[in-house]
């Protein structure tokens, strides 16, 4: 496989191998080795020594299901941190059905300039982008389309990342052409946007052939691990049925849904923006349901959906947890057609539907708008998405916004906001946030749905950093963290599928180790970024103002997030 | 001596004795010692866990000359590390002639509410000061004078601390009554604001006798040091002549003064605005001159002017070089009278002229307004004083407004902005900027009239800490540093000094050994708030931005910055 690097200042593009010691190194991984090699921890974020970098993983070349994540990465101008960020779409299978693990963009050119980096049959090379100005994403990628073919695979920014706002996200397209897939966390789309890259439009002109060592290891572990996700419950009814937003009604009653600027968990209103009334409004409009649409090629579990207007005219695609409840609940929302608007100004406009809710449920919090104005709430993303002078605040997310504000209310760790696992109430996921190198991401491992005591703060540690110690893993292969939640079997059978592929004899302990080793290569970047222990904590007026229904604060004791990472754990 | 206890939550005030082993700690050493024994350090800069300390030092009692600083010191909303701003004016001389050497404001108010300390005969109390709710600094000091009487000491917070605005201020009076003297960097005014304590009030009432223990020796060690400052050129000629302004003709020829946002480091109209130039202005207008004005009792040096308008008003008093610089040069104006009303705003709204004049220079070099236009950067001061929008944003500095409105030309260490000695032509305030646990203030130690090669990167680490260090010590006895320039025997005439009131017979060594404990522990408490040795450093835009006339860019070897902290040094 091989590596395309970027060098905006110059112009140039030059494509290197892979080095061999990194070929099991995809996506999260990846990008946390090249950024320790290449990247000062201590450099800005937004200036010319920050790289970002693209990265699909090892699995994505034979086209397994779940297996094409792609990936974004750079240091985050939002946390200060090492930042990676994936999502579905075609992107990742497109690079690698090309021989390409990953692109390094670097430097940034000199002029206020705006580029295209195109790769086809032609080879790669940047175009000038500046009737593509300030475009919004639906509208860009429609002329992207246009003018490169529909198979094209993009990667792309809208006015937030042009403006450098640490809220904007990257947008990647679907096999239906849709940009809705979205590396949204951690402002890559401004490190985007400061590299002066537009857009990324990869042509379908090849497909390199895996080079499969020991087909017969391979297709046997395969065959399983395709028949282990068709009889989970989870990644063949829960997910497949009810979509993300399948978890609602329980995150609700177990009272961890944010609600209200993270006033309470439960959300009286849940029922109606639940996975079930989702599907069915999805059917009453003549859609296909709820979970039925895949993210990417191949994928078994579909848990997406395409969430149609009164019309049946496509808002989004899809409508998922996450925003359910940090664009709905939090705002005090209780319409899904409110809620797919706001998600698609969001999408529209390029900016991360997690930090944007956290940030405007700040703002309400604060009584400077009104909870459950819906129109308020979508003039505040308009504000964003067109760079107003209170856009430009809100734009820089929840911590910033209550910065100028003057809340003490910001439901940030490393900067970054949490995602809608309330920590208070879901211990798991305080130790997750509170630790992760990567700021209160919800990606770096879910505890809601585990069968322990959410509300003991004491029983969590160890559970907590092996759950990221897998995922980080998983995100290191490209795999999508869903399929976790396939069976105690499925990391054995990655492993398998790795070994068969690349003629390698990996035990199980794989995983672990390689997991392992990316959040401890994560932890030293964020070092020597100057992100430390002291980072590693819940907001303050977390352990102190209780949270409805259980009234629990922050309690986990200091001691667990340091022993989180003892050495010996780490380097056994 | 005595501390008192000021609990906001509580309402409550208890008098408690100085730990003896502080005995020789007063104002920034005083701080560090007590915030490394009380406050988390990891802690919310404007939450209820951060204190804020006032304290003068050990030789106040005896009212020596330049002995009378008074601090204010918290963890810092502008640099999250730890934060000590001195100034003159009476307060540190009336707490000492109370007995009292620190105040410590913890907690806060469950409530909106906003009081006054007020310790007079009566005792300590807290005062409702809703009436004074978002009151300027002249008219509030006003009030409170015909309140409490013409002989009160007051420390006070402007609209910008109530705002909590991290470039808030804390005025303190001086023997004419003028809120003129201010602990103005980092952000004080905000902690003092979210206390609820919109003012100190200190009536003149009882003097303690100094218990000097051993008459003799400090009377003979109290004479030299008279004669020292009154022979010494700098203390008893150029400050006492042209005050802090004077070194405008020289900074300006070695490019080191700050103009246009940091674009170049020679102003062509510095004879419009230098010491000569004021000493002129003021003379001619039928004021004293420039440097005749006291900034503490018994003053010797007087450094300090007031500057009349047209009219022979006062406007203020004094108008200082940082000033003639940060909201002068900095932003190209060319009048004292446009600088003077600047100033005259910023101290009546509560603001660091240095922080707001970086941050409307940063605002200016991106073209969102024109360098050299006063009527502009009044607007924007009075923007900012009354919390608009655009206000907010300023408030906060020149790092956050240069993240908001996207400039990677933010000109501060550690969050905080860099003072009127540029760094890239002058290698020892680089050191200085980068290392001290303060952000980049040059109270921290001035390097510029140093008679070393200042452009040379290599020679100034051991001059620039062991700068650092006697002043830090000097910031710890409560001395304006000024009196460092009194010639070398200084340091040891104080510690006689010291040893005759205390009845110690501490040598030589102790300014050293004492400078290097406070920062020693100031850098500790720091490393646990989260900053580390990745804060250390210029921005990054002087790295590579060359600075006329010089065309000099931050080129201290990284090491430097890392061989500044070596244990054997800072722990012999």
């Amino acid at each position: 496989m091989n590596i395309l690097r970027i060098n905006m200042k110059e112009g140039s593009i030059r494509q290197e191998m892979l080095p061999p010691k990194l070929m099991f190194y995809g996506n999260r991984g990846l990008i946390a080795k090249i950024m320790a090699e290449e990247v000062a921890p201590d450099c800005e974020p937004l200036g010319r020594y920050n790289k970002l970098i693209i990265a699909n993983g090892p699995l994505a070349i034979a086209s397994i299901s779940c297996s094409g994540r792609v990936s974004a990465g750079a240091k985050s101008p939002l946390t200060g941190g090492i930042k990676e960020a994936n999502s579905g779409g075609i992107m990742g299978y497109r690079l690698a059905s090309l021989g390409i693990r990953a692109l390094i963009i670097e430097d940034k050119p000199k002029q206020d300039v705006l580029f295209i980096l195109h790769i086809g049959k032609k080879g790669a090379q940047l175009i000038d982008a500046s009737e593509y100005k300030m475009m919004r994403i639906h509208a860009l990628t429609k002329k992207l389309f246009q003018r490169f073919g529909p198979n094209c695979a993009i990667s792309c920014i809208g006015p937030a990342g042009e403006m450098l706002m640490s809220a904007a996200s990257v947008a990647n397209t679907d096999m239906d052409g849709n940009p809705s897939r979205f590396s949204a966390r951690g402002g890559l789309g401004a490190v985007m946007g400061s590299k002066g890259l537009k857009a990324i439009v990869v042509e379908d002109y090849k497909k390199i052939k895996p080079p499969i060592r020991n087909e017969e290891r391979y297709k046997k572990a395969l065959k399983q691990y395709v028949e282990e996700i068709r009889s989970a419950y989870q990644t063949s009814v829960g997910y497949t049925l009810y979509g993300t937003a399948g978890i609602i009604p329980t995150i609700s009653e177990i009272g961890a849904m944010p609600s209200y600027g993270f006033r309470q968990g439960s959300f009286e209103n849940a029922d109606k923006i639940s996975g079930e009334r989702l599907r069915e409004t999805i059917l009453e409009r003549g859609g296909e349901g709820n979970a039925t649409h895949a993210c990417m090629p191949g994928c078994l579990v579909r848990c997406s959906n395409i969430f149609p207007d009164q019309d049946g005219k496509q808002v989004v695609a899809s409508l998922e947890y996450e925003t359910l409840s940090m664009c709905g609940s939090n705002l005090g929302l209780t319409s899904l057609d409110d809620i797919a608007e706001l998600n698609y100004l969001c999408n529209d406009y390029g900016l991360d539907t997690i930090e944007i809710g956290a940030t405007i449920g700040v703002y309400m919090d604060l009584g400077l708008a009104e909870f459950g104005d819906a129109e308020i709430a979508k003039k505040l993303v308009r504000e964003i998405g067109t760079g107003t002078l209170l856009g430009k605040i809100l734009g820089e997310g929840a911590a910033i916004t209550a910065r100028i504000f003057k809340s003490q209310r910001a439901p940030v760790v490393k900067g970054q906001s949490i995602a809608a696992h309330e920590p208070r109430a879901l211990k798991g996921m305080s130790i997750i946030y509170a630790t992760s190198p990567m700021g209160a991401d919800h990606t770096a491992g879910v505890t809601t749905r585990v069968r322990l005591d959410q509300l003991d703060p004491y029983i969590w540690l160890e559970y907590a950093r092996d759950l990221q110690v897998k995922i980080a893993a998983f995100d290191t292969l490209g795999l999508c963290m869903f399929i976790t939640t396939a069976g105690p079997k499925i990391p054995d059978l990655v492993v398998e599928m790795l070994n068969g592929i690349y003629g390698t004899d990996h035990g199980p302990d794989f995983i672990a180790s390689l997991g392992k080793d990316v959040i401890w290569t994560e932890k030293e970047f964020n070092a020597k970024a100057g992100l430390s222990a002291a980072h590693d904590k819940m907001p303050e007026f977390m352990l102190e103002e209780p949270f409805p229904p259980h009234n629990a604060v922050s309690d986990i004791p200091k001691q667990h997030y340091q022993k989180f990472w003892e050495p010996s754990y780490w380097r056994p």
